[in-house]
């Protein structure tokens, strides 16, 4: 079947939590990250295509239980969100954020307050290079399923969990330790991690909350020059899983 | 003075590089990044500012030896390149891309054929913080002065120095070594860097190309769990940054 000007409204309508919601459904754009969600879990309700990516890829796109429709790389970039990487879009079904702990030996990523939809894709894709395969969001987070989170995750949203909660009551119930990140603490080049828990990463101007605050148990940090006032939320993120990443191996 | 329409084109015009590079001056935007400037050795040439971004710093604009033109948030954004951080526009000499090599004891950073203006300012950014202070760029990276570098620099292209320069000459002719990062290689949790040298940081999709890599000394990489197929160029020179600080301030 070809792409129809209404399928084309219907796939625009889903930018919208709203409508996301409303429909059960999600818009995963570029090749790359379409490719590793049909070898996911991910319920695939439709996909979007090139005549070219489906020949490409036809092993993947065999028995695929959705419909298929084919398009020009003009139509998908008028009902994506991308001006490039127009060779396929697919809709799937979106999975439930189910309540998450870490497990013994793990540590699991809290974030407060990520607004910026690349960042928290940024942020999501490097748990999935470190093997963090659980993430506890604040309601106030961006949505995951923002077309441009999903783009930023590069596929790996459907390896990393997201569970979205009210992070005070998360914390008041869980145990911890809770490692927070600050301007200040300890470095995280000579801090001993416990061998569970989770590190807690702030909003990108403001930092971690008052309210969050009050619940870390240790301040960690990461060294630097002195020079600059902060890092970006995706590269603190990226530092901080890569020391623990490799102060746990050691120990192991 | 008040910003007139004349003004505004000129400083749109210096969005091409060619206009930048026959009248020798660049854009700098949003207020960080202005303040950075006034507080640097760069040659301002003409301000542009809300009365309140002058009255806040007072201290900092009071004897500048260059024109200043009052504008209002909304003359600001159309002049300048970002819908919001309007608060004020500079424009300064650009400075000349001097030859600079590693000192004794020193680590610069090699550049090879860096696109994404987001990804060169943020590279600069972490450099500023690990505190390497020059950055060797192949002359195909994009332009230090175009205008989304310099915003994502957040005020580092004040103290990080880059010589632009074709590569494969600088390597030749430049005492190394030089470790290039690749997705395989010895890992940087356990390489024992010399005390002085080179990290190159090649291309966000191709890697280090074929020429450069047939001068690189040593392989090296950052490991992970191994799902992933790659970080970001940024996300990556934090890291290796990060790694390579924590083993040098361990020697000392």
């Amino acid at each position: 079947m070809m792409l129809t000007k209404a399928r084309t409204r219907f796939i625009k309508s889903l930018k919208l939590k709203k409508i996301r919601i409303q429909e059960e459904l999600f818009v995963i754009e570029g090749a790359k990250n379409v490719i590793e969600l049909l070898k996911s879990n991910f319920l695939l309700h439709s996909l979007y295509s090139t005549t070219t990516f489906l020949d490409k890829n036809r092993v993947l796109v065999k028995n695929l239980n959705a419909q298929i429709f084919t398009a020009t790389e003009t139509q998908l970039a008028d009902a994506g969100s991308f001006r490039t990487n127009n060779s396929v879009i697919a809709l799937a079904k979106i999975s439930e954020s189910k309540p998450l702990s870490a497990g013994k030996d793990e540590f699991a990523l809290i974030l407060d307050d990520i607004h910026d939809p690349g960042n928290f894709g940024t942020i999501i894709r490097i748990c999935d290079w470190y093997g963090i395969s659980k993430v506890i969001a604040s309601t106030d987070c961006v949505d995951l399923y923002n077309p441009k989170v999903i783009a930023a995750t590069m596929g790996s949203f459907t390896r990393v969990h997201i569970y979205y909660t009210n992070l005070k009551e998360f914390m008041e119930n869980e145990k911890g330790p809770f490692y927070g990140t600050y301007l200040e603490g300890e470095s995280i080049h000579t801090i001993r991690f416990k061998s569970r828990g989770y590190i807690v990463v702030g909003n990108e101007s403001t930092g971690i909350s008052v309210e969050i605050s009050a619940l870390t148990d240790y301040r960690i940090t990461i060294p630097g020059d002195g020079r600059m006032e902060s890092l970006n939320a995706g590269i603190a993120t990226a530092v901080l899983l890569d020391n623990l990443y490799r102060i746990q191996r050691r120990k192991n």
